[in-house]
């Protein structure tokens, strides 16, 4: 008998409520959240039972105070933008509730993702015997379990660990972002960063990439190095690991449209004079982009996400691959969204559903790969996440 | 002892008033007028000599014809937009004055290139004693005059013309057109079209191209088949012609930029609804890109436009290419604008000089090729646009 509360409407939203709907013994009663309350009604309606929707402005820590003591959830599930992570964490504090996000806080005004503002929340929630889960998503989230996984069963040391991301779908339209293009944008014109020997090195915006042969009949696409949040908690709690990296799949035609949108000053959020008023360009790039909703009945493909670890068994050098295979309109039959929302959407309600069932059970703030992986990987392959392991005896490409 | 009015102070009607005042023998006294009073007074600071300046809005008639009944000019130069051609002429007509262009009339509307419009004002100049010069500028205009030139000179006929027009010049900027915007993507995306066997052949925007390899250390660059107007003119005016093509050079890195604007949207001029209110996405293009002007002092490199001709010469086939070079910083240097403007703005000056010196004088309207080449072409090398013929014995690459 457990109340959860989803904020945040957006595609991952609908995910998590219809994961969550279709679990009525763990998640008995469900509150859907969001700025804009249509949007929930809309998610509510797909729903096979009935759910509460509320309106809240998940900024204002009073609002969201006086909506949690009223529906007195056992957990949030925070699905909505990054930048409200703090007063979502502060809301659930005052209120007494714990807490899950599938994304680090980022403060608006500059593209950085760090844990630092998070973890300072440690002490706050262990003297409140509240737990706070952070990064309950695909990746991060998922990864950081694999980790903690190929950690437990198949290798006692970890050396060199490296995410990959791969999003073999396509949308059929020319240039289309598939989540939030402010927050999708910002990531890729960031610099990249990797872990190696204790510290972190820098490249420019996708200044590192190769290819690499995906399975599942995806084959080879090119792979960019990036900076991605789990690489900074996996290196604090597995200190042995020599090198970490991120990568992720980009087609030619997106990188030249993303190119050439920066190159107009189209990807700038500083606003400009137009008619007598200032204008955002983000923004109004932003309007005139599909909406990424819409993208969801169009998407046709694959994703690949997963793992590869280099390390020790006994002794000896082994390399492990884990990933999961999604398929987009296998996921938009099931829950009317593709698979980007969709690998986000199921770890956050299992991640819920772990600390619901107290299988994962600790006050304070809590990384993925802290927990143990096994209860978690068991749902992935229940609820729509399979995954598999293999052992690679021949060289990937990503060796050095 | 003449009077010259100048409507439309852009980058080329800055050139005119340069070269004019460069003049005084043949232009005696001249008026600069444009919409904005303070870009003629900019332009006015930079000259040798005072000049008159003069508010106006050429769309509307009456206003012009008493600007003109105030100042009464012998000449009006029109390098305004080409929306405003007919406007102007009307005003011509109404107060008895000459007429000169360097573009034809296009309607606002639609991106269509034709001088129907303009042809049908040939009764109106005829009976009223008084002429209209059409397209005086570079191409349309000189192109027009190497063609007389060739025909009157070098070849019996002309059978096979191609006029290249290369703009090996580089900003430094990742993107900028390197006049209106608005004017410069009508024409480039607009399908392309060519005379051939009596009749005009339609091509894809941009489909039919080739690599051609200039003169004067330019080397090869790609150039692409576009319709320009002197085509209509000069495959009526010279009917033995087979096949008139007109072709443009564009970087690769050019033409991508163009290719995502239209994918995203951003070259359309339909408006789209943006924080509660309409937004043209081409007028915020415009707004975001740099103004064509800042780019004179930034602008390095040549131009180089010219005329490929085959045809017989007392019954052998024989091949001529005439051509200009212009260097971006030369033109910079003399007339504060690049070789752009300046190949525009100083067969305008000509243009204007042959009729005022009644070495071009005849009732009615005219296009260029009609007239006597020879003082054009003499004047062409005196004031700073110098022209070379050679004969062509090897392959370039224009044969088929």
């Amino acid at each position: 008998m457990a109340k959860v509360m989803i904020i945040g409407a957006g595609g991952v939203g609908g995910v998590v409520a219809h994961k969550c709907a279709q679990l009525p013994e763990v998640f008995t009663e469900i509150v859907l959240a969001s700025r804009t309350e249509s949007k929930c009604k809309a998610i509510a309606e797909q729903l096979s039972r009935p759910v509460t929707t509320a309106q809240v402005d998940a900024d204002n820590v009073a609002e969201t105070v006086a909506l949690l003591q009223r529906e007195k959830p056992d957990l949030v599930i925070n699905v909505a933008l990054p930048y409200q992570d703090l007063a979502i964490m502060d809301a659930c504090l005052e209120a007494g509730v714990d807490y899950l996000d599938t994304a680090n806080y980022e403060p608006p005004e500059e593209a950085k993702f760090e844990y630092k503002w998070q973890w300072a929340y440690q002490d706050k929630f262990a003297n409140a015997g509240r737990m706070a889960l952070l990064g309950s998503g695909f990746d991060p989230g998922v990864t950081n379990v694999y980790t903690a996984y190929l950690k437990k069963h198949y290798l006692d040391e970890i050396h060199y660990l490296d995410i990959i991301d791969c999003n073999a779908g396509d949308h059929g339209q020319p240039f289309a972002t598939n989540f939030n293009p402010e927050i999708n944008i910002r990531e890729v014109t960031a610099n990249g960063r990797f872990w190696q020997d204790g510290d972190w090195r820098e490249t420019g915006p996708l200044e590192e990439n190769r290819s690499f042969d995906f399975p599942a009949g995806i084959g080879p696409k090119q792979i960019y190095l990036m900076y991605h949040e789990e690489l900074e908690s996996i290196t604090k709690h597995l200190p042995e690991i020599k090198r970490a990296r991120f990568w992720m799949t980009f087609s030619d035609n997106y990188l030249k449209h993303l190119e050439v949108l920066g190159n107009i000053g189209m990807t700038s959020i500083e606003p400009v004079q137009f008619e007598g008023k200032e204008v955002v360009p983000l923004q109004f790039l932003k309007a005139l982009l599909p909406d990424p909703a819409s993208l969801g009945p169009l998407t046709k493909g694959k994703t690949c996400i997963g793992c590869i670890a280099r390390g020790v068994k006994d002794g000896v050098e082994k390399t492990f691959y884990i990933y999961n295979i999604c398929d987009h309109e296998e996921c938009y039959a099931e829950v009317k969204s593709q698979a980007i929302s969709y690998t986000t959407g199921v770890p956050a309600m299992i991640g819920a559903k772990m600390m619901l069932e107290k299988k994962w059970a600790a006050s304070g703030v809590w990384n993925m790969e802290q927990l143990d992986p096994d209860p978690f990987m068991e749902d992935l392959n229940k609820y729509g996440l399979p995954w598999q392991v293999v052992e690679i005896d021949q060289p990937t490409g990503m060796e050095d």
